[in-house]
């Protein structure tokens, strides 16, 4: 392990290094939606991770009016002039990726989505990006290219591999008001309660502080959602909280760790969301100011469905876990208006923004 | 049965019926909150079924300024004096209830808030009243004074069986944003999943059509959620929503209501939020125009999480199913504030105004 006063060096550079934006599926909305991020200041020191021509393409698309500039290394990102988008080509990508039919499965695509990924990884590895925000990828694109992971999330976790071993990491949700971390994910909602173990919520609630720690935030208030209505009312519909999550979040507590609960699922969230008041409100006019940072819930839907509750335009998904901070838009490649420039970069602007806060440090 | 005509007389014939107020336990915050409501317009054609001495304290307690009269009969609530309570004095109740400790379990206000109960549902199955709206009761309150049934729900469901045959009846949670029916309530959520059979799922469906119907919506557009994460992506995490939701929806389709789904949990609500453009917003500004009227919920965290997310004041709890229009705030007897006039009424005039919106025929 590196010595703290180096990691605390190296975290300092990484929020001044470029962001590496991955092109993803290049039969989908990614490329579009990446070009018209140039469309606004936070594109600043940025990068595209992936082809020059699928990124031309793309610009043209969205109303031209934009250079696209190869680069060669990840630092010129940092010295470019307005309206030019950087690109760092990746080699190995098919010469004849634009012959991939947009708005449908291509190998082609799903190949130079996958060779993207590999290429960000090792820069942000290698300390010459400061963060990672990927643009969607198709998941059958990426199986007819022969990409042995199913997903993002999981060639992440391999790329990332030390010694062969994977790092634990859990999805986060979030946008503006909320921040959601989730203990279970894809799968049934029985299976999931079976997989709700002291040390799978041990493990979310330790990740999600050193996450924040990482992000510069000392002490984060983590609460955690209980499984069962009304976190169980003392075992009265349900034990899990008496005899998993509650044990989970006192080894936490113990542990030094800020952790809380186990909560009522149908009130935490609403405690936890932080809605300053709008801009131009009457003087004296407060938000609803939130108890907690981040909110770990035990499934999929208690954690999603608060933060989908206002829409879904500005969800991050945040990959927490992985020795460098990933963020990406909450959609996937939109096939159906690919192509037709009218894809919202809504949500790819928040990834965005919320790559920027993780990377920054106190 | 009634015949449709009778039926459709007696309902517009309710819409005009006074409202009564149950005064709920008069150790919390039931009569403070109620004797509030008599600062607004929306009191007017509402009385107090409770006792009259109990709700003379409560008005003293939240300033004064308001007469409490005794009525005779509940008409005579359509023809008071501005600033006047009309309250229908329950014969049984205690008449040392006073006594009660305010802020403590009392089997006196347990018994008083029991008889107020059965007292408001003689008035609304008799045709006296519209509608009931219930104050908070105390479940502890309730044992003590060996009231048989643990609550609000298992009273009235009790109070309104015909031949001794309890109707089946669902928790509605309501805001101005979004109306959530629940399939189970409260229970483990692993014994939840065991209880989403396709007759609980088509039973609540049809319990939510009926009401809306009721309420004068001919054609009410009902969501059902799904159990499983993305509703179980076509049997892959779960197959509740094959085996049983989805048959329960074509169920009810063939029986003409315009059920869809099941939906996947995380944006069903979101699809469902009706959010109107505030007053004062710019011309041209839209909302959110919900997709659906009711959203049906497995659970009881599905269904609360989103209702609860902007804030709990504004949440309304509607029994569907009784033969009668009853509705509360979602809020206890609050015993810690109990007595020192810093209760909130929002909920309860939600309440009022939601029980008003339901009593309206087409």
């Amino acid at each position: 392990m590196m010595p703290i006063s180096d990691s605390k060096q190296s975290e300092r550079r990484a929020a001044s290094l470029p962001i590496a934006l991955t092109m993803g599926d290049a039969c989908g909305i990614g490329p579009e939606i990446i070009a018209r991020l140039w469309r606004t200041a936070l594109a600043d020191g940025c990068f595209v991770v992936g082809d020059v021509a699928a990124m031309r393409r793309a610009v043209a698309l969205t109303g031209g009016l934009l250079a696209v500039a190869r680069i060669d290394c990840a630092a010129d990102a940092l010295d470019m002039p307005p309206a030019c988008v950087p690109v760092l080509q990746v080699d190995a990508i098919p010469s004849d990726l634009l012959d991939a039919r947009v708005g449908q499965v291509d190998a082609r695509a799903g190949k130079a989505a996958a060779l993207s990924i590999e290429a960000a990884v090792r820069l942000v590895l290698g300390g010459e990006a400061g963060a990672i925000v990927t643009a969607p990828i198709h998941k059958e694109a990426f199986a007819a290219a022969g990409v042995p992971y199913p997903g993002h999330t999981e060639m992440l976790q391999a790329l990332a591999a030390r010694g062969g071993v994977a790092p634990p990491v859990r999805m986060m949700l979030a946008n503006d008001q909320l921040r959601t971390v989730l203990v279970t994910i894809h799968m049934s909602l029985r299976d999931a309660i079976e997989a709700v173990t002291f040390d799978a919520v041990l493990e979310t609630i330790q990740i999600t502080h050193r996450c924040a720690q990482r992000a510069g935030q000392h002490q984060p208030r983590i609460a955690v959602a209980g499984l069962n209505p009304h976190a169980g009312e003392a075992g009265l519909f349900g034990d899990e909280e008496l005899r998993i999550i509650g044990p989970a979040v006192e080894a936490a507590r113990r542990e030094g760790i800020d952790a809380r609960g186990p909560f009522a699922p149908d009130t935490v969230f609403m405690r936890a969301r932080h809605a300053p008041a709008p801009a131009g409100s009457p003087a004296g006019t407060t938000g609803h100011v939130g108890e907690f940072d981040f909110v770990v819930a035990m499934t999929h839907d208690h954690g999603l469905i608060p933060v989908k509750y206002l829409g879904v335009e500005n969800g991050v998904n945040v990959t927490l876990g992985l020795p460098f901070v990933r963020t990406s838009p909450d959609h996937g490649t939109a096939f159906d208006i690919a192509g037709t420039a009218v894809a919202d970069p809504s949500s790819l602007l928040a990834a965005l923004r919320m790559a920027r806060t993780l990377m920054s440090t106190a």
